[in-house]
């Protein structure tokens, strides 16, 4: 039975597992918290009962076989198990991340992508993969999906995100730049690019400013 | 003069943005910070105290002028000076955010990105702007380039960024899963999509634990 963890852990978990396969490719055999955590900036104490409470490989003095730390991990984070989504959207940036592919090493299976404009898509080798928005609840249903990626213009978001729900998608990854209301049992995950640029460019301002 | 915010703050104005976009393409002439809380979930209280740190525009029980909030966001987000950046890394990721373009709207201008296989991809005309790591530095230097996208492997990131603070870069969005040791005057925002799948994977494995 996996131990609970918090968000905080849980999020820094994959930097832990990052931060272990690229000692795993320098050769290092056993690894010990306060290793991860002078690599990483972060505190020794943190580290140590973040990874404590995914593997029970540590040792006083030694730390963890490199390896079997790696595995519990990736067995954490579900990396072995595919996890099928669909994604709504391919505009500019729904394109950009059917393109990219890389989800795949994180177990992110992305089954079927779907737009209003399906059968115009439809004819575009590249986009093969693209559907009617119409297809969208047999799909789901049919598939059990249960990861639904938003990458519609904010006004269609919330109307997107209720047609994934009421079609059994329980975790929605939000790429809209909008608030989304959801049940109290569905996890919504924003991923706020304009947000990131905002501090940025606010950073950017600040030290023009005083370079003047 | 601009007036300082929080970051939290910070983070909240591009959907305060987006809100009022929708609103005002829906015809709505003026908008008051509850309005703004209700649709996006949050207080009423901060909503009025972070618009008021933008806009002096508001006016008790009228509120905003639409168009005016808006111009006031967007400049003081500096959507309106574009701000020129360089990319690092034209791998998956990379080349996915290239093709993406969707940036310009929030000032941001990939001017050029580089890789160390620059030769090879020159030939290719979809990326015609991929060069080659070796003239980083001159170009960084010579456009006075001070935003740089980071989307090369962990194991390389931190060369990549030493590289780019080293020549003129203040701001570092980082894309790869790794932590960043920077000076102290520049700033680095992560946007670490693996700790956003954790988050969501993790979800789906305690729902789907409850099912059964």
């Amino acid at each position: 039975m996996m131990q609970a963890v918090s968000r905080q852990t849980l999020q820094r978990l994959p930097d832990y597992l990052n931060c272990i396969k690229s000692l795993q490719e320098k050769g290092i055999l056993t690894v010990s918290a306060k290793t991860v955590a002078e690599i990483l900036g972060l505190g020794e104490i943190q580290v140590r009962k973040d990874l404590a409470s995914v593997s029970t490989g540590g040792k006083p003095k030694i730390g963890y076989v490199t390896t079997e730390l790696i595995k519990d991990l990736e067995i954490y984070l579900g990396y072995h198990d595919s996890r099928d989504a669909v994604l709504v959207g391919a505009g500019k940036l729904g394109r950009a991340l059917l393109s990219y592919g890389g989800f795949k090493e994180y177990g992110l299976n992305i089954v079927a992508a779907f737009d209003t404009k399906g059968e115009e898509i439809e004819n575009d080798s590249t986009y093969s993969k693209i559907m009617s928005i119409d297809c969208l609840a047999d799909l789901c249903r049919r598939l059990k999906i249960r990861i639904g990626i938003i990458t519609v213009p904010s006004a269609y978001a919330q109307e997107v995100c209720d047609m994934l729900v009421q079609n059994g998608v329980l975790a929605i990854w939000n790429f809209a730049p909008t608030h989304l209301h959801v049940p109290a049992n569905i996890l919504v995950k924003n991923e706020n690019m304009a947000a990131s640029l905002a501090v940025l460019s606010q950073h950017l301002s600040k030290k023009l400013l005083e370079e003047h």
